[in-house]
């Protein structure tokens, strides 16, 4: 049974720390401790708005209970913060395991694996890769109905929208499946593929395999990445709508967002663009449209988020919803009825479903 | 000075033997022979249609002068032939410094290495990459004339039509560079950077590097690579465009070509569309349009090639030419005639151009 201390120090903004948010919202149970030493002494809840009363602490010595580290931050380019060094180099004295989902591989830096080789420790990448094979269209099951999240601009919620509509799918009697493919999604469901890390021409040929390994389920969910309108991420974005092929998608974005996040001279496109542009892209590959849009409102009230839902369901013609305020049957109804016209995966599970 | 065996053996056709094609076309002085046990005796021209009498040969013993093995095909995936190994090893035997572009990196072959080292050789591999930065957008010099070379697929002569181009604008007098971004554009430029081996999210960084770097020039022509359209390729193509940020685009097919290269049961579609798609893609990032269509007419007699420009030219409204057979001076012009409307880099080569 893994025990995590998770490592946000210096890091715990809603953006950079997401791995270790999401994980501590979906695994709380394999949650010890956070590690930050500016907030030690609160709550996890009172720090990141998740996790209950998983105690903040200021060193790895205050939960002698852990087993393991968790690098639990995302930042653009993906480099370990060189303060954090001194923090891994005593979790593996500590023998713990190390996880990072990290650029900058553990495996590559020479440090770490000395101390992990002498301590006995496991480094584990999570976003270390050798996949090296292109994309071959061949074993596609065209009964599994494809879902895709995707978005205007990267940290937005694709994950959390993709989690919570297939655990909506599957409360509704759908055999449906998450499919990760970033570290912190690999984090909460026990497997998957970092694409962004996959050598550029492999990534549609990884998300392909993705699909193939996932595609006995009614529906599957594919958690997308990055956006098609990301002038760092475009790339990966593309590959892995075409490499899923996806019948229908999400789109997600947060609320009151005006910029890419972290190039904050380049402006967010409108939705209905957006939507135009992904639905156009994918289309080159494979009949696909936006069935629902999947509202981050983290930094509004109840009423503005309902009133913004409102609000883009009549400007777009698409159900709208904060999948953590609101739940994801909308989203989950939304793909119901795409399996139905398609005639594909959910069928079953829509006779299940009530109403 | 660089000596070269080419070694093609096996895989002489246009498409796989792309590499050793472009280098022999463009380096001859540096070509001793071809290997390719099939075609020994007969000359260069007469196996691949260019070359002249450069000997095709049946063994490394029959070119004595050589001092490099150049491993000359490019096959998708990019794995080295197995029948190819005691070739590779025998030129390591012989003191031959080998050079691949195979996305299989003679770095990481044990047997290659060790006979390396025992031989003190050198193994390049011109497809590696340690690039891990993502684009920023910082310091472009918007002087520059960016051009690009799409295409509705792969190997259809992308590399070509930007080295001729780039010659061509140099001939009238603009200050004008050819970037590479693949194997064989390496060889013939000498610099440039392997886009698709590069991790995913950092092809747009890698792209953005090699304008900073290229950008004291007035034009510079980047090489496109794989296709928006290609199941496989098109995030690589996506993020050299949002990383190259064109002011204008060159469209690059293959005449006759109906299915993407490869994956027959894929159509092309038609010119009209894909310049419709680059042209969508493209102005996310940065204002940018087609400016003119390079046909690549090898399969074709004199006569229907120039059928087929007129008519896509009327078609398009774009200037519209085959590199090899009509020289590129219609792509040339409507460079200058973007340079000029944008007040950009060409406008110097302009005044001095004829006519």
């Amino acid at each position: 049974m893994r025990r995590m201390i998770v490592l946000t120090d210096g890091y715990n903004d809603a953006h950079t720390a997401k791995t270790a948010i999401c994980v501590i919202r979906y695994k709380p149970e394999e949650v010890v401790a956070v590690l930050d030493r500016e907030s030690a002494g609160k709550t996890c809840t009172q720090v990141m708005g998740v996790g209950g009363e998983i105690p903040v602490v200021g060193s790895l010595a205050e939960a002698p209970g852990a087993n393991t580290l968790l690098v639990g931050i995302a930042p653009p380019g993906g480099k370990i913060p060189e303060h954090w060094r001194p923090i891994v180099l005593e979790a593996i004295d500590r023998k713990m395991t190390v996880v990072s989902g990290l650029h900058d591989l553990l495996k590559d830096n020479a440090e770490f694996v000395r101390a992990a080789a002498e301590h006995g420790v496991q480094l584990v990448d999570l976003r270390d890769s050798d996949e090296n094979d292109v994309a071959n269209r061949r074993g596609i099951r065209e009964d599994c109905l494809r879902i895709h999240t995707v978005a205007d601009d990267c940290s937005c919620g694709k994950m959390v929208v993709s989690v919570e509509l297939a655990e909506g799918l599957k409360r509704t009697g759908v055999d449906a499946a998450f499919v990760a493919t970033g570290q912190t999604g690999i984090m909460v469901a026990g497997s998957g593929c970092a694409v962004d890390r996959v050598i550029a021409d492999f990534v549609s040929g990884a998300a392909e395999k993705l699909v193939l390994a996932n595609q006995h389920h009614e529906v599957i969910v594919v958690e997308g990445q990055g956006s098609l309108f990301h002038p760092r991420y475009s790339g990966v974005t593309l590959s892995l709508l075409h490499g899923v092929m996806p019948d229908g998608l999400i789109l997600c974005y947060e609320m009151g967002r005006k910029a890419i996040f972290g190039m904050e001279d380049i402006p967010l496109e409108p939705p209905r663009k957006v939507i135009d542009f992904y639905e156009y892209a994918a289309n080159i590959m494979h009949p696909c449209r936006v069935i629902s849009v999947a509202v981050n409102g983290q930094k509004f009230s109840e009423r503005e988020v309902a009133a913004e839902c409102e609000r883009v369901s009549n400007e777009l013609g698409l159900p709208t919803c904060d999948v953590i305020r609101h739940g994801p049957e909308k989203l989950v109804a939304a793909v119901l009825r795409l399996g139905k016209e398609l005639h594909k995966g959910g069928i079953r599970g829509l006779e299940k479903a009530p109403g």
